[in-house]
């Protein structure tokens, strides 16, 4: 018999009964029943109840069993009576009639218990990780994490992709966050840095001739602590592909995510990726308040001025008297009450706005009536107008926010989402899809007037060097995002491999010639050897897991993250350098006042 | 039609004669036969000959191209004339002539050429690998690494085995070389490390209950620089599983590479996995003078020493006298000629030896002689008993060493290997391997005599806790090594999962319990919660196919390597910081003398 295990502990079934067989696993917890031992015993693959009566010869060293020993036994497999078959569980039928037992790893106090639910401060599941890793559901992520990243690797092979690693040593990328550098022990005073994305060097496998590019890709970015992200790195699915249009890097990748949503959705309803819609940067903005768009919730945002101009809500008639200023209704399908729109007006207060005006629709004696001050400001035919534009009937309510677009898109966002959800309209089992397309190239900061990039650098410009010599606040980019129930999950472009337009679109940003060669020299140089066009994505694979495992700290899909002040506090890091390796580095570090 | 291609260049046929299609790619070369321009147009799957004659709108741009400029063409399929039709071609019975053309990158003059077989200094290849990248050997080879990969991902699934990936930025890893450091800016003074190997995670894992573990894993270590080594990292399949024996890992990881050099191996025989031989350390060492024999070539070294003790050839005779010596002796199939022992002789004291003995047998008057001057020394009967030892006959030749094995060991293996290539006993057209097993836990500094580990110090040692109590330098491993055609492709072991186990075998190698918790704390803290028995190993990605390639640059089978001085001339990288980043760093940069 093999020296640990005859049968994983999710193999035996009434087949087997009889059989003389070996286990090894981890005691999940013991039961004694008055002199008989119950051992629920675990490992990766399943449970197998195991027990031991005062008959078994090593019923003594099983006594002394705890929780999380890890062990092997020997034992004859019986059938369970009738009553006490457990049908949930695949080695329901049976129980394990321990003969022999050694102990293999033993173990300390817990200072977590993988069995029950209990909840643990992060810290401690962190610096207890290998433990934490053993509970159930972790167990679980961890494992549809592995099997998406398998399940995207086949689907990228399938169309013809292949993975290259490019360099984790290397120069700094110009992604625009913080790079983590490496110190040089060979160049003293020189620092490699690890790559913030493997943007420059995908694309100098297109130029390279290599057609047809992917890879799972660690990335490394020195990120100020936030809940949402982790400090150090993340993994992005990356794709690069030569002589291709944006639609063509749409048609590649949407059926390797929408399969990969069917595939570990749980049954969740995944939109068809051939229906994704296009919408673009500004209409997302209008209709959504977000270039992520959560498309589950059906509520279209849209634009009321003209029922506002000159009307008798003085607020808003003002404000359309200045330019550049929208009325924008937030239409709310059955949110017709009172206390819910007083709500929503709070809620609008809390994100920093004056607050939002609204209407909603009753029905008073068998007559439907428009409630609420706004209503009775502009009166029964604007009113009726508007309603009449929002398709909204009794029961029903609308939100109204006035300004510069601006100056309230990102609440009016927000509102959109937290009136979905109150009021049920938001498909919770189901992954909506969106792309976003036509982003502007440039934006100009408000307050110091300067043209810079909106987004990032490397994108073409729709229409070429002929749009870069117009305004280039109207320039608008190949580039583009995918969002999924509110998240971006996607973003990508089709380059300006040509450069010629890549200086004059730095320019228009402020940076000289001289600048751009120095900062981005090695793919500016590989341009001028005959660049093909090329475009391509990168989706973010934790936040893809994330969703699919339905949690909300990307840390519960990671196997060994780092806390938020970015400290692995499980294997110390960062830690002190001795004398010696900062010597060899010449390095010295300055005293901290 | 699609904006660049209707076809790939390695599509077309005569089935396409008459059609109109639409072809991107890079001008391989042109030629002019007298007013028709023909143009090879490449792109990562092949060629095809397009032509331009005076008719086509296009001539005159045409006419301007030069090498590597990357273009798009429009124009019609014709077929070949029969005679000029190349067969070895896939495009090869057609040519397409040119309608319409756009070129879509430039080139500006080459440093390097694609086409053709000119050799470039390696400087040159690194600092415009986007064009070396080109070049069909480059394509092929990369091509091949992605494949082989992809293969090892996918026997892996196969096995059952779920790839996980674990940190990058993390804390040193105990491997024992130097480690790349990355310092911490939120915790000013503080280092990461970038990981030597994966070993303390794929053992955390396994403390973690995930049973089967793989990853190819980038690894990191800040090298000396040696031509055959990248400075900077490498990638490594590596694998961890529970509950398993040594043979369960030879079981697991044999078939996966048996069957990938099957699959890439390009018809070289490849010996069965199920047949690999298992060479003791000490007997490889005796019959191979390598931890990493080369079994193409079928010669064994032996011990020859009685023949010698008391002879006539004082030197050995001597020699033997000396407690710990022996005679071994290289037998030379088909060696027997003066010229050829003289030169082996020579390469010895090339390698800083004496030099070796030699016997040849030759047939003089019809009858088998044995010539040169240790034969004389030592008489015909001995000779003759050597012979007979070694199966050797008319025109063969021995070799003979003589000493303490480690003083002569490691030139006889390398004596070994020019024998077997110059007579031509090595089999070019082959893979050979051989598992290396029972290594020695420990190994003692002939200087200070000191015992320090041998090789990993996380090996279980066979026997267990009372082998660590009897003579360490007897203590042999659960450790393992694959060598094929004298590389070391594999290494590995049965972990040592005790705690109380391996702070003994720390302690005989002279680190206190203290600093072993200290410096591998993450892994030694985790053990004490119930760990499951262990073992797994890791497979140079690298050097498998660089023997798969049939290489012996590692460079050639990198995308984007370093050069020796661990440069990235094409990036630039490492770089001069600003004085910002140092500053949020807390770094002070030692000014050299």
């Amino acid at each position: 018999m093999h020296a640990y295990r005859s049968h994983t502990c999710a193999d035996l079934n009434k087949s087997n009964v009889g059989e003389t067989v070996r286990l090894s696993g981890w005691v999940h917890r013991v039961r004694d029943h008055g002199g008989v031992l119950f051992i629920d015993l675990r490992d990766h693959y399943g449970m197998t109840q195991v027990l031991c009566d005062s008959d078994s010869p090593v019923f003594a060293e099983v006594e002394k069993l705890r929780s999380e020993w890890c062990i092997r036994i020997d034992g004859i497999v019986k059938a369970r009576d009738e009553s006490l078959v457990n049908a949930k569980l695949p080695t329901g039928e049976i129980e394990v009639y321990i003969r022999d037992m050694e102990v293999l790893g033993s173990a300390k106090e817990l200072p977590l218990m993988v069995f029950g639910d209990q909840e643990y401060p992060e810290e401690t599941r962190l610096r207890y990780r290998y433990l934490d890793l053993r509970r159930e559901v972790m167990q679980r992520n961890m494992v549809l994490r592995s099997d998406v990243v398998a399940s995207m690797r086949k689907r990228m092979w399938d169309k013809g992709f292949r993975e290259f690693q490019t360099p984790i040593i290397t120069a700094s990328s110009p992604e625009g966050a913080r790079d983590f550098l490496v110190p040089s022990r060979l160049h003293p005073g020189k620092f490699y840095a690890l790559p913030q994305a493997p943007q420059q060097f995908k694309q100098l496998l297109m130029v390279s001739g290599f057609d047809k590019y992917f890879q799972i890709a660690p990335c490394f970015r020195d990120e100020d602590p936030r809940a949402d992200r982790s400090p150090t790195d993340f993994y992005q699915l990356d794709l690069e592909m030569s002589f291709v249009t944006q639609q063509d890097v749409f048609d590649t990748i949407a059926p390797v995510l929408g399969g990969v949503f069917e595939e570990f959705g749980g049954g969740r309803k995944v939109d068809a990726p051939a229906e994704w819609p296009q919408i673009s940067y500004a209409d997302a903005a209008l209709k959504y308040g977000s270039d992520k768009p959560d498309l589950r919730n059906p509520i279209e945002m849209q634009v009321v001025s003209e029922h506002f101009a000159g009307s008798g809500f003085a607020i808003f008639a003002k404000l359309l008297e200045q330019e550049g200023t929208e009325i924008r209704a937030i239409p709310a399908p059955t949110g017709g009450s009172r206390k819910f729109c007083d709500r929503m007006n709070s809620f609008a207060q809390q994100q920093g706005l004056p607050g939002m005006g609204y209407i909603f629709w009753r029905e008073t004696d068998g007559q439907m009536e428009a409630a609420g001050p706004l209503a009775k400001n502009i009166g029964p035919e604007r009113t009726e107008a508007i309603r009449q534009q929002l398709g909204l009937g009794v029961g029903d309510a609308a939100f109204f926010l006035g300004g510069k677009p601006k100056s309230f898109e990102a609440v009016a966002g927000r509102a959109r989402n937290v009136i979905g959800e109150e009021l049920g309209l938001t498909d919770k089992d189901r992954f909506a899809f969106a792309w976003i397309v036509d982003f502007p190239i440039y934006e100009k900061d408000d307050e110091t007037g300067k043209i810079d990039f909106e987004h990032n650098p490397f994108s073409m410009p729709q229409g070429g060097m002929e749009a870069l010599e117009g305004d280039p606040l109207k320039v608008k980019g190949f580039q583009y995002d995918l969002a999924c129930n509110g998240y971006e999950i996607v973003s990508g472009a089709i380059r300006n491999h040509k450069p010629e337009i890549m200086f004059k679109a730095f320019e228009i940003a402020g940076y000289p010639k001289e600048e751009v060669t120095k900062r981005f020299g090695g793919m500016v140089n590989a341009f001028q050897y005959g660049a093909p066009p090329h475009g391509g994505c990168a989706a973010g694979v934790d936040r893809i897991v994330m969703l699919l495992a339905d949690e909300d700290n990307l840390r519960d899909v990671m196997l060994f993250p780092m806390n938020q002040r970015a400290e692995d506090l499980m294997m110390g890091a960062p830690s002190e350098p001795t004398s010696d390796q900062l010597m060899e580095l010449s390095l010295r570090v300055i005293p901290q006042e």
